[in-house]
């Protein structure tokens, strides 16, 4: 047991440290002026591919992606920690190291399932940060966190298959340089619920696709948002298809434990970039005669923090040695426990950041306010906290029923 | 001891209820409609008026002001259940019952510390809902919760005041139609703390008066808005100053209680709405084969919310008697009380709520988004929580010092 | 709606804090020293005969009886605050005033249900403190918060019942002086759940009545204890059945309403009392230059506490006023709520106090310890909070179930 | 970064876990037997002295003792998972391996500061399970989480030195196998707070120490309890003191983070020995036609403490890793974090077991109830939690004020 990073994963976080101190947190403020003067929220601001450049001239650049072959190789719990340096500023880092929700789960599913026609077409401009893409699963109509719920269809015709269907909270879509969707949707109303379902990929300008609207979430729509899209009769060739027919479920699977490690670890971020902002503001401020910091209660809140944020980080870099280590089935308590655990603490510590900045964090004097929303955002998206505890408990209590054996 | 309401309160909450039922909720989505339509977050939207008008023939109308000279004469606690209601669609009931702060507090202080001359000028419009107003006392540059802190300058130039400052959080001040300010600022800067301060009446038009931003709240900006105004060299009158000169802070002090209690009913009204839309949601989505109502931790959320509420409440509603019998001194420990307890209760049932709707309590689907955001926005206004739980816990601590006694 | 309390009941509280005052507290050391004396947590010690005098002859006696014949006269709602105030000695001033459980509960259905015969025989002596009782209810070997699980029978035999069964949590079964039992079990195997079952009384000398043990809680033993009690083949006389045959499962419901009451407010006066000597020992510690009471947590914890018990009375007293004015059925959801809301509120303030004692917060130095274990021992009693939480939930969600009426 | 166990701490664990199942949890009923048949609360049990003899021959014995001169050279991360697994049965596997407390911490600092002399006559017996020892630190007249408030005295007379003070909270004292207290008092009072005292020898058998009585925590007393011992001019040989004059508070600070670790270790074993028991009683009980294990408020608490157990031991492993690593002063808010976090983890896990196991959880039925206790006591053992958070706060605000430098 080590708790230390390997001399790799240092100078890999040394160098993503520089990079967010001389460009990134600079370009926060630009890229708010860039958004004001375009008045436009899916305007794609100049000094975000100025941040590509200059991530990819650093060597930071698609480090998310595992393999060899197209991605940098690290594990994931090398690149955990380079997630989470990512999270400090959520709307610029990943976008610029092209690390992003949901591209990286998308690329990831490329490089695993994709034919070679199909990372030709869409992993490679991925990859190179010249396309977005979006991925199309929850359902406004249904509970979607029950998967065997979902209603979208993908019917075979000929060489073709006709997609049908209404999704939302598809993050991206509403981008104009989203180019793709991945579609999940039932080719086999008859088969067992885990193979009914299937995934595709549909182009974006394809006939029948509409974005309907972009959510806005707590008040924000930001760059890509939420789409609301609708897929009517969209025939694309059956050789769109991701894998075989009936393996949605499966996909959908391995999608999920990486990028629940990356959202983790960036939320993680998020809740250490709030701790700083607490601590500077609370050593500056003055209420009856003593900084605000002399506060017993503000002093409480900052040691929670500091207990808070380090247990649920060393459970994600857990979960994440996992992943490496025995694969995502052995990581599956884990897999559903960060995904409750680091929303929550991130939750709290921004929340009591907020408290401490006061008018100043709720409004937009701070990036409290959005990074609390995008933090709770995550106690729901990819599954409520209440689903994930269940499939913990379940597989907790499995260990003592009668006859059960280690497997 | 009695929890039963008067006959007379009765009558007025089922005519209120009626109201709500008949023109509120109806016209919520027709005030979306007119303000996308309009693409201005100061508009004023038709369905508005409509609503002061029905409010106003019902006799729904100033219910708030307890004098009978100027209002109903409704006490404290015959108001408050009216008020809990009104918070129950809280972006039109109370304006449609003129009942909105900042201008029910403006209201009660020209009621009770103008001159004629103010109240003809200010009072009756006001009264009538034909303008608004704002409340400029908390500043950017300090921690205001400690009211010495205020830096705003209010200075005597032979028959005219000169007025200075830069307050934010003045809400309203972004409409048009706010046409006036009630300023806090320093007379008297060697006076003892308490008699520093005063008030006085600013017109919005007055040159020197600048409205810098309104404040967007967790993504979110609304009609009228929190301002970030700028007085610069203002010139008004000395007739204009509200009372004596060093009486701010008593008038201040005068102005709280009522409000804090409308504040806290309200945010009681916001909760039992997502109460209500919360049983609603569980009842009638299924997952896993059965309602999320049947799943047991949803059952909790529910039962927890109607404990948290109904405790909340009765606190406010026992602050309110007390307001009304002996009076906001002998009720200090419960107006501080019920200023954290409210919204707490409040955020955490409508958290709940948004946790039960999914995808659809976070983003504009719902109310329930934007009423965790006017809940949570109450944690702060009007002081933070820790400022009120170290004045209950001051007082408390005194009856157990030596020498203590009950006065 | 008048927070107020009557003049009756301010005298009588009035009586009931003198008493305490020069009685009650000065006697809780004498009574510690003559049981640790006496060496057998049985012992009747003579502080108690000597406090039951006393109590009688100030008028404080049998007041939790609410109607003219037996008792009193108070209503729930009167009597709710005379228990809180005993609830701050909860060893000595219930028994003291002979106003303890389980006899309350015993008289009040002996009162209500009782033959002549059996209210002389039992119900005079109850009245009178020569005696105690104890209930039977609770079984070890099922889940009896289910109470259809119950598994002890009564089998009519000729002129007499036959009584089988082992029950626990039989507080007060261990005491000498617990001269009958009230036994709860099945009459008829295959009637419908709500009429299996029956109640009767069973004299603790009848031969087959076993007091197994006494059960410790959290180490605690005291007097009268909760015992594990042995019925086995037990006769009685067909005579003491309560009420009808099938009638055991409303006999007990309507036992429940005032005991829950009784429970709730007497938690509360438990944390009143650890309030006080919470305040009481902050303002006397110092640490670091500085009282306790001056450290921002603690005056949390104090301010914090002070709201928590303010809001759990509050709702204690209207569920009181509920069973008064609309009766134990309309008062269904405050009856559940206040089990879950009062002992929580007086846990947390409890232990908070044991926090701010320190080392003599968890031992015999003051009563904290005993208080905290009292309050959690009531999380379990009489049902654990999630069964009432279920309850609250289940009759809440039924307003929002289409075709509902209110009824 | 590595979360895998070294090979040497795999075989540990798995000689432990096969001591614990075939000796300890056998003999935890035996151990009741044998003092219910005593009576008398010091008694030392026939079944320890057998579980001792075992565990030696097992080579469990005295594996806390980093060093390897006298102990078995384990790292303190590798020891803390065996003293988690010793932690599942707190009363008997700790002392049945020779590592319960206070004798390590006791023997940590014999071994370390001690002269030949000292170690010869107290270290050996100590290391040999012959005697055990106390440690006099606690003073029941002053607030001691600020050391600075001890006031008992260590007074130079000629060859001797004479201690006076009274101690409480002293572990073991009041058994017969105590021989020997480590005390703390003043030597100088004009030295700087942090050299003021120093730390002593004391035969407990030396004329003036008195043990007055046995501490009891929540109505339990065990053997060797927590004792008020007085010593009244009780005269040591020179020779006695540990270390220098002064030296106490440094030798103090050495003592405590190895021991930190322990306790906490051993609280997250008592809390997964709740974990296991809540999951066997609720896979067990049924109510409402279904086992208690398939409520989903019931799952909830199972999925939480997986969570919470998982969060609190790896903050715990990861502080034993750089105690061992970089030193107690580098591990300096991992070492507070941790003593917050663990117990803090525990006493919610086990309250929910107990909770779970209703009846039979808060009395002698399970261990649950008297874990429960032996955990709230570590909130308050060794320093408060809210000592702990303040020089969590301290040490993480300092980073942000002006001029810091990392050191």
């Amino acid at each position: 047991m080590d708790f230390g990073f390997s001399e790799r994963t240092v100078q890999l976080q040394e160098r993503l440290l520089s990079f967010m101190d001389e460009h990134v947190y600079p370009a926060e403020a630009v890229h708010d002026e860039q958004m004001a003067a375009a008045g436009d929220p899916q305007y794609h601001p100049p000094v975000m591919e100025e941040l590509k450049a200059e991530a990819r001239s650093r060597g930071l650049w698609n480090l998310f992606l595992p393999g060899d072959e197209w991605g940098a190789g690290l594990t994931n719990l090398e690149y955990a920690t380079l997630a989470e340096i990512s999270g400090r500023s959520p709307e610029l880092a990943p976008e610029a190291m092209n690390c992003s929700a949901p591209d990286t789960g998308n690329m990831e599913i490329l490089a695993e399932f994709g034919t070679p026609e199909q990372q030709d077409r869409w992993l490679r401009p991925l990859l190179d940060g010249e396309i977005r893409s979006c991925f199309g699963m929850t359902e406004p109509d249904v509970a979607s966190s029950d998967a065997t719920n979902i209603r979208g269809s993908i019917v075979r015709d000929g060489d073709e298959y006709v997609v049908n269907g209404r999704k939302w909270w598809s993050s991206g879509a509403a981008s104009p340089r989203c180019k793709v969707a991945i579609f999940m949707g039932v080719t086999d109303p008859d088969a067992d619920p885990w193979h009914r379902q299937s995934m595709i990929l549909v182009p974006m300008d394809a006939p029948g696709v509409t974005v309907e609207k972009d959510l806005p979430v707590y008040g924000y729509t930001h760059r890509g948002g939420h789409g609301v899209v609708r897929f009517e009769d969209v025939r694309v060739p059956a050789s769109s298809l991701l894998g075989e027919e009936g393996s949605g479920f499966a996909i959908a699977q391995a999608r999920l434990g990486p990028g629940r490690i990356h959202h983790c670890m960036r939320v993680i971020g998020m809740a250490e970039r709030a701790f700083d902002l607490m601590c500077e503001r609370v050593l500056d401020r003055r209420a009856w005669g003593k900084t605000i910091a002399d506060q017993g209660v503000v002093q409480d809140w900052i040691a929670e923090s500091r207990i808070r944020i380090e247990q649920a980080r060393l459970l994600v870099l857990k979960a994440a040695w996992l992943m490496d280590t025995v694969g995502a089935r052995g990581a599956r308590i884990e897999i559903s426990a960060i995904k409750v655990a680091a929303p929550r603490a991130a939750t709290w510590v921004i929340d009591r950041a907020v408290q401490a900045w006061g008018g100043a964090g709720v409004t937009d004097g701070t990036p409290l306010a959005h990074l609390w929303v995008t933090a709770r955002m995550l106690q729901l998206a990819d599954g409520p906290d209440e689903v994930h505890k269940m499939a913990v408990a379940r597989r907790e209590l499995r260990r003592f029923r009668p006859g059960w054996r280690s497997a």
